[in-house]
């Protein structure tokens, strides 16, 4: 079988994690979200990718979700020494050789799919990784506060701010002149199925279907998506603060009409919220909280089923 | 009094803290070597002023004689885990964050004189530190192996191959193209005293009087130099490996010669090197190790006096 996911950061790659074990025998491809991705102190730091790439690859902090395990922070607290901004973004000293090795190839004319090929020749992550880009679209929130409206990038209000200010808008800056990465509308068009982890609908997976010919490949195949929201709450993360600013209820049904029918084919979502229903999808209700591997991969295998 | 110098790395930062020492109401201006300068992983690496830096501004690894103190190697590491060139060089991570400063900077349009200014904000040397050169100069050995004749840049040189193989020529590529960096000419212009520590004759010093302007504006001061040879052997570090590539011997009068009587008004040799003489140059001699801060402050205080 062969599979493809869309996949933010934290939420995404565990439950990847599960998809690699409910279907140990199918190709998975992975396309990542890169509206995150942010230059600091001149190195290209891409915080989903790297997500996935480290928790599949057995290189993640599993406590915090992000970045590898047993770093240090030696580099960063040196910058904050020379007074460098930001400092709000943490940097473990293992995860910037990634940026540095990154930053290296990029620089020397490589597109950012083949640097990510290349640092899983490390990781060694067992699926196919593939940003969702090539080219530059970034992330950016409108704010208000008192210098008035003004755009920051989607990190410094999540990361910095910790989206405690309310967005009024949230752009992909750069996305209508961005084609998918090679490999992304092929590895679509190839797909059984298509699954849509419980990543942030607005930020991660939206992201995505932001970048012109995804969606409407996307529409073509059988899609499941897992909804990241349980009783009208995130399962992690801060999807509330972007679900608002787009103007849809943080709800199961909510994001299930954000993405729509077109799209979905299926929606999974927790027992509490079995009501969830729209016109054309299969919607069907089973625990889903990614507790351990064991949970998070009865939920893949209760996915795949929705739409085979 | 106003007094210039010229460094290169770990012998020129210890004789800079004996002069600064012994001259401590004067205004030091330190000429810096960037002929060892190389771009690693995409970062900028200035070694000998950053060993300046780090020596007077109290950051060094004292046992190493380069880095910096208490340093790890997480990063160095890391990069060798993704199995990239070259892994010979010495970088730690607290090092790092300088060169991350440093990159980002002069990709942002900055000369490398206002980086090591900006830089020397947060280290105080206690004297102002100018590279010799803001254009690229950098030193290449050429070297005979297997392959048969070919250049490598100093550092393979000196750090991979520890100066084992003979080096058939030393050349500071880019210097015929390369300016003194703003304020070297006016600072020598305005000395009352110019020193060479014992650093390195060719690839420290050498170096430094290669960019065109600064040997003709040396050689109309009182310029006094601190014999980097002690009976026939280097002080420390690999100068006869340098010496015996431009055909100079390697002793206290070698390098005597080498300067020659247009540049030295003053030569100061160790005891068992007091033999050494050429005309229009006084010679003197006196105990020449830098075995602590006070032997140290006694040499640069007898070098002063010898042009004064």
């Amino acid at each position: 079988m062969r599979i493809v996911s869309l996949a933010g950061g934290i939420g995404g790659a565990r439950f990847l994690r599960g998809l690699r074990a409910a279907a140990p025998e199918s190709e998975i491809t992975v396309i990542g979200n890169t509206g995150d991705d942010i230059t600091l102190f001149g190195l290209r730091v891409c915080p989903d990718l790297d997500t996935v790439m480290y928790t599949l690859g057995g290189g993640i902090d599993e406590a915090q979700g992000w970045g590898r395990a047993g770093d240090t922070r030696t580099v960063k607290d040196e910058l904050a020494a020379y007074g460098v901004e930001p400092q709000w973004f943490g940097l473990g000293d293992k995860d910037i050789a990634t940026h540095i090795v990154r930053t290296q190839m990029l620089n020397a004319g490589y597109p950012l799919s083949a640097v990510t090929e290349a640092l899983c020749e490390r990781w060694r992550p067992g699926v196919r990784l593939l940003p969702m880009t090539d080219d530059r679209a970034e992330t950016h929130v409108v704010i208000e506060d008192d210098g008035g409206r003004r755009a920051i990038h989607f990190q410094e209000w999540w990361v910095r701010l910790r989206a405690s200010v309310p967005a009024h808008r949230i752009a992909l800056v750069g996305a209508d002149d961005a084609k998918p990465a090679p490999g992304v509308l092929e590895a679509i068009e190839a797909a059984d199925v298509v699954v849509l982890p419980p990543s942030n609908p607005v930020v991660s997976i939206g992201t995505i279907l932001q970048i012109p010919g995804i969606r409407s490949a996307l529409e073509a195949k059988a899609v499941v998506g897992v909804s990241p929201i349980i009783g009208g709450a995130p399962v992690r993360g801060m999807a509330d603060a972007c679900l608002a600013a787009v103007g849809v209820e943080t709800s199961a049904q909510g994001v299930l009409e954000l993405y729509g029918s077109r799209l979905l084919d299926g929606w999974l979502v927790a027992e509490q919220d079995a009501g969830a229903a729209l016109d054309g999808v299969r919607v069907r209700a089973v625990p889903l909280l990614m507790s351990d591997l064991a949970a998070t991969t009865a939920i893949a295998r209760a996915a795949l089923e929705l739409v085979r």
